[in-house]
């Protein structure tokens, strides 16, 4: 006779209450924890017990009630304006003690527009922190051998503590070759595949998280919004965001469904969504009826469209329709002014978390 | 002004038809090609262009017609044995040719019996098509350098073709160190970070992908269940089973939800559900109502329960309440015989995979 009865969700319970975790999202130490409110992955692990209780039940409801008109949004400039100013005071503090500062090096091939203007605010703001940076631009038709060659000196440059290679290279250029030619401690882009790897896997910590992916989950936290326990639903599924966002989410606890262009009907599924996260690429994909009201949107999108009025010929667009969705989100970011300068942030921090690493400096 | 103008869902185009998606399934070389039916994971990968048609009108639609009553059981013991009978084929092939062998080496810690049971079936396995296993089994308090050192022999062993150490391990073993041990080449559980990471990103091609989401794939294929544009849950998150098995299925271009403890309300996902591969060790977890008419349900659940009537005073019983699930979905795997032998199968197709590419023979 079986000694176990026919079990059902309702006869499990999960033995963990919030107070436990958000004891564990506080106690353990982080390299970043001076700077960055996202805590260690591996800190936020716990046994997964199916549980009785509704998740509901024991899980905060989300910060924010959505009492109509107030949708905040959510000001990615001004947060990682914070952000870069403990930056700073930490290389400060690092020169004062050790003479050095962190050290990137950019590589870009080729000239596509939008990737010399975000070489050149990383390198900006890199100046602003007092982080070292260089570039090193390379044509359009250059050799795989001629960017191997650039990576393996910065890769032994003792002074460079970040390696990043301007994505997306020219069609002749194989990605897959470059970005595991980037030496493993200075891939600050987290894109090296022992990196994804260790961002997807439970229990372990990966050397790097991608700076957009970590830039979201930050602006989450800091603007009060609960992941944990939440659906949340990426849009798009590249490796340098959608992918690695999908698996930051899921460590943080939401349950993440990925929409991609095989997806059919995906405004069924992001209408259910307490938490958007946008990566298409497709200016005003979007809508209004896509969103859930009170529902937090995160948009990742930036499609340069051209404008004869702006001064570079051109602007960035998001993902979202921003008038349709601003009547139905709570929260949402603005494009430009949120997602980008929080990428650049988070590139500045791992740079920084890099070189004290290399540097055994604390 | 704006160029380009406001874009919405329905002024996009995806280029690709099924044909071409295809013929990309069948064109490119597979090493498996004569063994299993799941191709490369590279050779599926397309651009994500976002589309104006809804996925639904180019996407085949599911194969299975729910008409009620038909429930196929999808026999995994069956399928298994026609997979194994071509790996006997090419191992004799080998052997002929090479006078050599794939070699497998399981590594067994402690004394759990499922565990045991596992091994033992993976043993009689190898043996049943001709690949050479050596079993190496350490007591429960060994030191991690024991295992560590077991594993280091089998490394260098060049008749030794795939290590599996047979998890979970005993708590105080750091099984993040034990798997970081293992050789790359010779990881045919796949676990490996490296492995993992490859699974995960677009354009990239694992060693090996892990066995049981392997299975689940190749059963799906083998049984005619179409995976692209299909919605697909995967219920629990653990790095062995629904981890891996959520990426696979996003690499077949499913839109992928996982579903874990802290997830509310589960029920309402899966049963918006065409696919539902379930892994989170719960006996009757899945009841009727969770599933989709029509939907195919995976069980991938094992978990020991006392049965004094058994031989060996219990049985295995699957997530899912087998007698609703059957009246519900259009195709439901059994337990034991569904995923299971799948498992062993995917094993010993990854261990000759490993042979084939150490001794250069095809």
């Amino acid at each position: 006779m079986m000694s176990m009865m026919a079990v059902t969700w309702t006869n499990y319970l999960r033995k963990r209450l919030p107070l436990t975790i958000r004891s564990l999202h506080t106690s353990k130490g982080n390299e970043l924890d001076q700077i960055l409110m996202s805590p260690p992955l591996a800190s936020l692990d716990l046994p997964d017990i199916w549980s009785s209780n509704s998740a509901s039940r024991i899980i905060p409801a989300i910060h924010k009630s959505f009492d109509d008109q107030t949708t905040e949004v959510l000001d990615g400039k001004l947060i990682s304006m914070e952000i870069r100013s403990r930056i700073a005071a930490k290389v400060r503090e690092m020169k004062q003690c050790l003479g050095k500062v962190p050290g990137l090096a950019v590589i870009l091939v080729g000239q596509r527009r939008d990737s010399q203007t975000y070489v050149r605010n990383k390198i900006m703001a890199c100046e602003e922190v007092g982080i070292k940076s260089l570039v090193t631009e390379l044509p359009t038709d250059c050799a795989e051998m001629d960017v191997q060659n650039v990576i393996m000196r910065f890769n032994k440059d003792p002074s460079i503590h970040g390696i990043l290679v301007q994505l997306p290279l020219p069609q002749h250029l194989d990605e897959e070759k470059v970005l595991d030619a980037l030496c493993l401690e200075k891939d600050v882009d987290g894109f090296h595949p022992v990196n994804m790897g260790n961002l997807a896997i439970n229990g372990r910590e990966p050397l790097f998280t991608p700076c957009t992916p970590m830039g979201c989950i930050e602006l989450l936290i800091r603007s009060g919004v609960d992941i944990m326990g939440k659906k949340a639903v990426v849009i798009g599924r590249s490796n340098i965001v959608g992918l690695p966002t999908s698996l930051l989410l899921q460590r943080h606890h939401a349950t993440v469904t990925v929409i991609h262009p095989f997806t059919e009907n995906p405004e069924q599924i992001t209408s259910k969504a307490d938490i958007i996260v946008s990566a298409a690429g497709v200016p005003n994909l979007v809508r209004g009826n896509w969103i859930k009201p009170g529902a937090t949107v995160i948009d990742v999108g930036t499609t340069p469209v051209e404008d004869s009025g702006c001064d570079d010929g051109y602007r960035l667009v998001g993902d979202v329709c921003h008038e349709e969705a601003i009547k139905v989100a709570s929260a949402i970011t603005p494009v430009p002014g949120g997602v980008g300068p929080m990428t650049v942030a988070m590139l500045l921090c791992n740079t920084l978390v890099s070189a004290k690493r290399i540097l055994n400096f604390n």
